[in-house]
C-alpha cells in the first residue's frame, strides 16, 4: 500500500459521499444549502473521516457502511471552523485561501449554516443504527469536549498561561475529535476493547501532534501554502505551544508525540501501515 | 385534572430534570456552564417538554423515562433562542425580562453555549436508547426544519412576502419543534401509528397558533408582561401574520387553528384533556 495514494483514494470517496449527503443547492432554502456546501467543499483534507475509515478497516470492517459516520465528523469539523471564524470568535477573513463563510455570504447565514451542519451530522450518525456512536460523538463535541477547549482557548487570550493549560486546550479543542474519529471507526468495525483503547490513544496523540504542528506553522509557515496569513496566533495573543514552550521544545514535543503514536500501533503490524505513516506525514506538512 | 395545575407540576419536574442534566457550574469550563444555565433557567414555560410528556402519557407511557428526551427539546429551543438573539441575527438585548446571553456574558461565549446545548440535546436523546427519536429531532431542527425557517425569516426581512411564505416560515421556524415534541412523546410511549398522525397534526397546528399569537402580542402586548419591547417585529421589518394579513384576519386564523387543534384530539376523550385545554390557553396568553 502506498499511504499517499490511499489518502487520495479515500479523500475522493469521502468527497463523493459528502456530495450525496449534503442537501442539493437547488432545494429550499437555497442560500443555506449553498453556504453549507461552500464550506464543506473548500479544500479540506478529510483527515478525520479518513481516520474513521482506516480504523474501521483496521479492525476488520468492510464496505461503505462507515461512510455516514465518517462524513458526520467532517460536517462537525466544518461547523466548528465556521463558528470559530466568526467576528465574535477569531474574526478570520481567509480559510484555505478562500474568504471565510461569513465573508463570502453573511454572518447570520454563516451562523445558521454551522448549526445546520451540526444537526445534519447527527442525522447521519443516527442513520448508522448504532446509538453508541451518537453518544460518543455528542460527548466529544460538547461542553467538556471540543467546545470546552474553544472556551478555554478564548479565555487564555492575552494572558500568561501554563503549558498544562495549553495542553488542556489542545486536548479538547483538537484531539477530542481525532480521538473519537478513530473510536467511531473501531466501534462500527466491531473492534475489540483492546483495539479501541489503542486506537483512542493513537487518536489523542495524533490530534495533539496535529495542533502543535499547526501552532508551529502559524509562526514559520508560508502564507501561500497555509491559505491564511501567518502570525495570526501571536496577533490574537493565543496560547500555543511555541508561546509557552518556545519553538525548539515545541518541535521536540511534536517529534516525541509522533514517535509515541507510531509505537502504539506497531503491534497491529501491516494492518496499521497507514496509521504508522501518518504521524511523520503530519510532522513534515507545510500547509 | 386541573390543566393549569398539571402545567405547573410538569414544569417543576422538567426544571428538576434540567438541573440534573446540565453540567455543574462548578465544573470546567465554569463560565460556559454558567452561561448554559443562565439561558436554560431564564423563566421558560417548558411548553415543548411538557407536550412531549403529555403525549407520552396520553398513549400509555408511564414513569420518568420520557424526561431526557423531553428536556432535550428545551435545550434545543434554548440554543436556537440564544443564536437568534445574537447581533448578527435579531440583535435582541432582552429576553423574558432579562439581558440576553450575549449581553450578560459575551458574544463568543453565547455562540458556544448555544452549540454546547445543541450537542447536549443529542447526548440526552441518545440516552433514550431509541434511534428513531435522534433521527426525528435531527431532521426537525435541520436545514429543512427549524433552521430552514430561520433562514427564510431572515430573507423575508424588509421585503413584501406572500401569506404563503409567512406560513412556510412559521411552519418551519416554530411548528416543526412543537410537532416533533408530540411525536417523540408518542414514539417513546409506544403509541400507534394512528395516534402518531393525530398528535403530529395537533403539534403542527398548536405551533402555528403559538407563533401567530406571538406575532399579535408583538403588536398589541404589554412590554412588561412579554419581558421584551413590543413592536420589534415591525422595527426589524419581519414577515408576520399581522403584517401580511392584518390584525383582524390574524386573530380569526388563530381562533380557527385553536378550533382545529381541539377537534383533532376530541376522539382521545378524557386522555386528551390537557391538549384540549391548551389551545384556548395559548389564545388568551398575554406574555
Amino acid at each position: 500500500m502506498d499511504p499517499k495514494a490511499y489518502l487520495e483514494e479515500k479523500r475522493k470517496i469521502v468527497n463523493q459521499a459528502l456530495e450525496q449527503y449534503l442537501p442539493s443547492p437547488r432545494k429550499r432554502p437555497r442560500r443555506l444549502h449553498q453556504a453549507m456546501r461552500y464550506s464543506c467543499f473548500a479544500g479540506g483534507k478529510r483527515l478525520r473521516p479518513i481516520l474513521a475509515i482506516n480504523s474501521f478497516e483496521l479492525v476488520g470492517g468492510k464496505g461503505r457502511e462507515i461512510l455516514p459516520a465518517a462524513c458526520s465528523l467532517e460536517l462537525i469539523h466544518t461547523y466548528s471552523l465556521i463558528h470559530d471564524d466568526l467576528p465574535c470568535m477569531d474574526d478570520d477573513d481567509l480559510r484555505r485561501g478562500k474568504p471565510t463563510l461569513h465573508r463570502a455570504f453573511d454572518e447570520g447565514l454563516a451562523l445558521l449554516a454551522g448549526d445546520a451542519l451540526h444537526a445534519l451530522a447527527f442525522e447521519l450518525l443516527a442513520s448508522t443504527g448504532n446509538l453508541r456512536v451518537v453518544q460518543e460523538v455528542s460527548q466529544a463535541i460538547g461542553s467538556q469536549g471540543i467546545i470546552g477547549g474553544q472556551v478555554a482557548d478564548l479565555e487564555a487570550e492575552n494572558i500568561d498561561v501554563s503549558p498544562r493549560e495549553v495542553r488542556y486546550i489542545h486536548l479538547h479543542k483538537t484531539a477530542a475529535l481525532f480521538r473519537v474519529s478513530l473510536r467511531i471507526g473501531a466501534i462500527l468495525g466491531g473492534g475489540s476493547s483492546e483495539e479501541l483503547i489503542q486506537l483512542s490513544r493513537y487518536g489523542e496523540r495524533l490530534g495533539l501532534l496535529f495542533q502543535i504542528v499547526d501552532d508551529i506553522l502559524d509562526v514559520e509557515g508560508e502564507s501561500g501554502e497555509l491559505g491564511k496569513p501567518v502570525g495570526s496566533d501571536q496577533r490574537q495573543g493565543k496560547a500555543t505551544y511555541p508561546s509557552v514552550w518556545g519553538m525548539e521544545r515545541s518541535k521536540r514535543e511534536a517529534e516525541r508525540l509522533a514517535g509515541l503514536a507510531k509505537k502504539g500501533v506497531e503491534k497491529f503490524g501491516a494492518r496499521a501501515e497507514f496509521l504508522y505513516w501518518l504521524p511523520d506525514f503530519i510532522l513534515t506538512r507545510r500547509g
